[in-house]
């Protein structure tokens, strides 16, 4: 039979730290930690199993779990030694929390203090010695429930929690302004009135049953996996729906029995930087969601836990450091002081930024903790990128004092226009996509995910490093201050008060999540470290800490990677970037972005109506390409510089607008009927889908003629500079070798004649795009003639797909939803789409021509997982835009490591 | 080493009638008359790998090939007992003609006389005992050596010939209206000045060398291979340019030596209508152009070639039909009578219309000559849909009178404008692509072979059932009346006059190729005799012949086909005649053709902007297509019955422009402004690749709803009715399987639900388009759920090669000049692109679900290369017009016998 049930207590364990995928991140761990003799709180796991079970099988459970919860239950109470509704001792209380494969902070529901009724709740006060503690317990635990598991949370934010209300009222009628400052009698009457508030709004008795309660917890776990913020989280961060989640319950210990007693979160070493040592936030005399709600401020570990509680302490960083030397990575521990005794609840993997992944990596592996290898494989790949951002730093900052300084909890630059409510920050961002906002709030939420997404930076008042505004927006690479006590917000007013400064809505301000400084108003940004080091030399290496692990982790990367780095540059300065950032060579060249610094000319040679007038035109064209050419072959010295002919439909360079068309009559001598009729006749219904890429040069040969002159032209030029030229004529578009074949004809009588006439010898290869599914299905055919095949993947993609990026936006969204396509496949090439034709044009292109050289171009090239996916079928580069380079260099490393 | 050159003479022959490849069709049958002992000049021909060498070597010759021509010429004099150049005896005379593996009449270049100079021609006057003849032929080998070989024929059709011109000044000079008055001396004089025109025009003397006119003779002919008329040719009839033509130097036999000679050309049976018995043209004292050119009005062998020359009537009857048994086929023969001895000059397989097709093979079928599968091979697909195309007869003549009647050349009913010149012709209708025009002409000739595709019919005043008109408008398939000497055209006038009345150009006329009939001004048309019996009732199967050999011809070829035929019909009437003429079942119902039936109601639920809005609209849509969709059913009574679903993109039902849109804010209460907003919004800039098909009904799950209880509801009503419902509903334009899921269960939900609540069980299924690469590529993942596939060609085709059919013009044309595409795909089938997807999807969705049905409903479904490609990759059925249904019946038939 299926084991659906895992259970642990110190020093026995049904599972360990390798069943993540049964039993989610937090049982795996707590299993392992209970394995290893830790001080854990006995509990048990139900597997991520029952949760798939769960939803296919009408929210039921598989017929053996009950019998297998209770005799679980049966466990703890042994372990715990105490038992479960007890109305005569001490009586086990059990939390119940969620716990996916990843862990998803926030994201699902908990329920504490299950096992509190009218009957243990005296006991619990007899004997705890506190009847206030005691009922707070059971006021906090009925709230919860109720919230949950019964579902008397508003679904709409704007709507306050019934229990929150009669909080309310009764702090008023007591007049007390703090939840603690309210008496035991007090809480008596609230938890008297939140149960009738559960009777009128679900018409039954508030369950009394301990293993009643037990159950509803674990069934409104469940459920919380398909709740809107879980979908949405899942899809920020690509975990897939169906993993499911698994349940822990397990024994409450409690921070909040009084002073002795403590709750806190802890990381091995900073999860914004990546600094070495514990830092952490506990609270005395609190339960564990008191410290990432951040309601109330808490301390810091590194601070003053040693001298609070000295003993704890020292135990504390032996147990947290053997943690990190046994998972040999960045702990996230979280933990409970009941009675200076200390359980740990929970450790886990942290989740960290770019900045902090970059540095544990390159720190562990020089402390030799792991080793190169681990070293590449754990950085996100696309997390170099925050190192490669711009930031508050030299000239910028002159003159700038900040008006209030927080946690620097989210390491980045960020400038924009202050924004008070999450949803207003994403209508905001959806009336105006290039809107720059600042999300600033007293605290964040799980409910604000959204709002947080759409925003530069995140500023809260209250919360320290582990808050829910630091772990999410470290997660999410956004800058972010937390916890900046200097200033005063008013989500009534929309103002935001730093001193006798008031900041409304919509004023702009600066944060700066490396240092903590809030700024008013835009300061400038600087070039990133890294890009002032290797492409401005403005800054130098030694002085340049974070270039220095950048280039260390990169360093790794270089000595695995099997795949070339080349960059997608169509200006020498682009090309310059990029081998800065180590590019290996030029994959794609677009030809027509030159074009549009021609226009006129350009517009000429599209508008004649003759060969004759055409070539006229085009040969006004010839020197500016050129000079182009000539600009990147010198930045590429030595390298290879793949030039794509002219792609897009001729109808795209011309005036739509009446204004334009009678501009371009008054140069060009032309009547503006003429043009609009050349602008009519040349429209498409489908212009993706139309006379564009090789068919422009098929019909018009001249085109071709022209570019190639002036590729060949320029690479003669500047061979005789002394400069290594090695051109890759690229022909777009190709269905069939035919089509390749009548360019490929013009480029080398052009090229030859041209080499001939300069007495000169340059290799120069002539090749093709692969962006049509015809194409990849001939690509054996192509190859005959095709000395190299480039990946278009964003055409492949839209013709294998069917589906116009263009217009898309009317059902993407609806898609992603409903997980009809796991990813958007402009963004994360799918594998199973145009990924399975480029398989059939590798295998079928290198059957005609072992040495075909093969890339890719799109943009996909500079995304992990498609650069992983290159590198599986053997292509011999990714070429990408100049920033997503060192992504790319890192993404091959790992999939060399990965083979 | 390879044999370049075959020879032939009566009883001797190198090569036999399965050499087409290499000999080309008229050497193959030349060189097996030969061998069968039949009267043929003796010979030799030039294999059609000289002239793919040829071309492939800048025009130059195998090595091998000159003493290989030169052996083989004197072969023919040891045959003819004549010697070539002979300045004694009566000299050798040869021909030099074209002949690929598929006959293109008149599509290349011949020379004739070749071997003549200054001296033979002496001696051919002395031998042959008369003067005049002798100078005719040396007059005209000049003239044609000239045109053809030194190429002094001008490219412009408006320029006169130059020899022409000399001519027509010589017989002014001499007062005579006809070549044959010009006495010898005249003749003597014009081959003098005609030299003098070639020294002139070419800077050289006439070439006397016989041996060298042969050499210039058989370049001039491979030269022609290229010509833009026989390249246009090729496009039209789907003839690789690679293939190459064969040359034939042949012998020279006189049909002009005086009274006792004859040339002319016969058929074994009508080409036109198929008709039992001989049929042909000769002419006494004529070379064998005169007949096909058809400026001398020729006799008609059948009725006076027995009385002229009784003996040879005798002969030639008996070869004739011993050729015609020897092939089992029609013979299309050219015979020269040299001073009363019958030479047979060529045999071939003869051209005939779509009529004669079916009757030639249906009576030889019946006679024994040939068997069913062979009947059934043997007629084009496609010529069967010429026995369904309208016919002028029964009311619509009632009142009627013919004008004027010539030769019924061309079966067919014409009606159109009258137009005198080809090339005005093909620019009236490249202006006006409906344009209906009747090319009246005195005489066709090859150059106007552009114009004569672009008309309804031709009407010519000279020339018999075999002239150049006759010919090639059977081969098209156009209506065509030759001979026609009641009326008298006027070129320059542009006018066509029958006796008093003058017809201008664009004035209406109708001719029918039946009966010769010509008549003024639009006749109207009735059904076709298929159609009358089948579909009208109101012809009854006997009295109508042609039905009869349709029906025979139909029945053969349901002996053979496996493939079954639907029909694509949206309308019961479609479905109606689509039964009528053989459908087994509707393979696509486009279900957006009814929406436009019922556009306000449409628009209303696309402009709804929520979700109960847009299903109140949908409600009141629904009775219309339960409606439709009875009607389907009742129709197709025990025939499956595809369904697609609402597929265009939804902007396309909205007005564009603001008439339409303030008439629609007028009729729903709508402002103006908001249904501009809602256009603006649905606006895509590839519509072909957005927001459509299945991607429809995920975003809007309440469509997909609407139309399948709409379905299932008229389902229900009709088996109620007693009428067997075989429903099939298809989800269009599917990726992957997650939309088809999606799409599946809500079609289901209805389905089920409403048949529950019938208490009726339908067995209905449920599949999808393959019209996506990326479905094709995931067939075997798609066919877990779907329970049929139809492969959507058009579309398939236009993401498969990145092509919209829309938008092809401004280079399709160039493409199929240039061969970069061997068809246009949207017209046939790209069997390597498309092709190759679909037979990945049969491959892999009939290993996922062995007994999943697989149909094709592009239009390609009635196209008879693809529907045999359909038939060899096993699908189950195609789809086609109801008009097609016939055409892919016989494609079906053929290629089950081709396997």
């Amino acid at each position: 039979m299926t084991k659906y049930v895992y259970s642990f207590s110190q020093g026995n364990a049904d599972g360990n730290k390798d069943m993540r995928e049964l039993l989610g991140g937090k049982g795996a761990n707590l299993a392992e930690m209970a394995r290893n003799n830790l001080p854990v709180p006995a509990g048990f796991t139900i597997t991520t199993e029952v949760c798939t079970y769960f939803y296919d099988h009408g929210k039921t459970y598989p017929e053996s779990l009950k019998a297998d919860v209770e005799a679980a239950m049966k466990g703890i109470e042994a372990a715990m030694g105490k038992k479960f509704g007890d109305t005569e001792n001490l009586p086990l209380l059990v939390s119940c929390r969620s716990g996916a494969r990843e862990s998803m902070p926030g994201m699902m529901d908990t329920v504490l203090n299950i096992g509190l009724n009218d009957k243990t709740v005296q006991v619990l006060a007899e004997k705890s010695g506190s009847e206030r503690y005691a009922w707070d317990c059971y006021r906090r635990f009925v709230q919860m429930y109720g919230d949950v598991v019964l579902e008397m949370k508003p679904a709409n934010k704007t709507e306050i929690d019934p229990f929150e209300k009669i909080l309310e009222a009764k702090k008023e009628a007591c007049g007390v302004e703090l939840d603690s400052d309210l008496s035991a009698d007090a809480l008596k009457e609230l938890v008297a009135e939140f149960k009738a508030a559960v009777k009128e709004a679900t018409g039954k008795d508030f369950p009394e049953e301990p293993m009643e309660q037990v159950w509803g917890a674990i069934g409104a776990v469940f459920g919380s996996w398909m709740n809107d913020r879980a979908i949405v989280y899942r899809r920020t961060y690509d975990i897939p729906h169906s993993w499911g989640t698994a349940v822990n319950v397990q024994a409450m210990v409690f921070g909040n029995m009084g002073e002795d007693c403590a709750t806190g979160v802890a990381l091995t070493r900073d999860g914004a930087t990546g600094v070495k040592g514990i830092t952490g936030d506990y609270l005395i005399n609190a339960q564990g969601e008191d410290v990432v709600a951040g309601i109330r401020r808490p301390k810091k570990i590194e601070e003053s836990l040693a001298t609070d509680m000295p003993e704890v302490w020292d135990q504390f960083q032996e147990v947290a450091l053997n943690l990190e030397k046994a998972y040999r990575d960045v702990q996230d521990i979280e933990f409970t002081i009941e009675r200076k005794k200390l359980y740990m609840l929970q450790t886990r993997n942290a989740k960290r930024t770019g900045f902090a992944h970059v540095r544990t990596a390159v720190e562990m592996c020089e402390e030799g903790l792991i080793d190169k290898a681990t070293a590449v494989k754990r950085v996100p790949a696309n997390d170099v990128t925050q190192l490669l951002q711009p930031i508050f730093a030299g000239a910028g900052l002159k003159g700038m004092t900040p008006i209030a300084k927080g946690v620097n909890a989210g390491p980045g630059a960020a400038t924009g226009q202050i924004c008070f409510q999450p949803d207003e920050a994403e209508a905001w961002w959806q009336k105006d996509n290039s809107a720059k906002l600042i999300l600033v709030r007293r605290e964040t939420t799980p409910e604000d995910l959204r709002g947080m997404q759409v925003a530069q930076g995140i500023l809260t008042s209250f919360g320290g490093a582990a808050s829910h505004a630091a772990l999410v927006s470290r997660q999410m690479g956004k800058a972010c201050v937390c916890g900046c006590d200097g200033i005063v917000i008013d989500y009534a007013a929309k103002t935001m008060t730093v001193g006798d400064q008031v900041f409304n809505e919509g004023d702009w301000i600066s944060v700066d999540g490396f240092t903590g400084n809030v700024y008013a108003g835009q300061v400038p940004t600087s070039p990133s470290e890294v890009l002032q080091v290797l492409r401005d030399g403005t800054l130098k290496a030694e002085e340049a800490p974070l270039y220095q692990l950048y280039a260390k982790l990169m360093g790794y990367a270089d000595e695995f990677k099997k795949l070339k780095i080349r960059t997608n540059a169509d200006k020498p300065e682009q090309a310059a970037t990029a081998i800065a950032l180590g590019a290996e060579g030029i994959g794609l060249t677009r030809t027509e972005h030159m074009f549009f610094d021609h226009i006129d000319e350009f517009r000429t040679m599209i508008l004649a109506d003759n060969t004759a007038d055409r070539e006229k035109a085009l040969e006004t064209l010839l020197p500016f390409q050129q000079a182009d050419f000539e600009g990147l072959f010198t930045a590429m010295d030595g390298k290879y510089v793949t030039v794509r002919l002219l792609d897009p439909p001729l109808h795209e360079f011309l005036p739509h607008d009446l204004a334009g068309q009678q501009e371009l009559a008054a140069k060009t001598g032309m009547t503006v009927e003429f043009i609009q009729q050349r602008v009519h006749d040349l429209a498409e219904s489908n212009p993706m889908l139309g006379h564009r890429g090789c068919r422009l040069g098929i019909v018009y040969p001249e085109i071709t003629k022209m570019q190639a002159t002036a590729i060949i032209r320029a690479a003669i030029a500047c061979a005789k500079k002394g400069i290594t030229v090695k051109p890759e004529i690229m022909v777009p578009l190709v269905t069939c070798l035919n089509e390749f074949a009548n360019q490929e004809a013009i480029i080398r009588a052009a090229c030859d004649a041209e080499l001939a006439a300069a007495g000169i010898e340059i290799a120069y290869m002539v090749g093709t795009m692969i962006e049509i599914p015809r194409a990849a299905l001939n690509a054996g055919d192509i190859a005959q003639k095709a000395e190299f095949f480039s990946f278009g993947t964003n055409d492949l993609t839209q013709t294998c797909l069917g589906i116009s990026r263009d217009d898309y936006a009317g059902f993407i969204n609806e898609y992603l939803e409903k997980e009809i396509f796991p990813k958007d496949p402009f963004q994360v090439l799918d594998q199973t789409g145009p990924g399975k034709l480029m398989k059939i044009a590798v295998t079928e292109g290198r059957e005609t021509r072992a040495n075909l050289e093969l890339g890719i171009c799109g943009e996909h090239g500079g995304e992990p997982s498609s650069v992983k996916f290159c590198h599986k079928i053997g292509l011999d580069y990714v070429s990408c835009s100049p920033l997503r380079v060192p992504v790319a260099k890192l993404a091959a490393a790992q999939a060399a490591l990965e083979d």
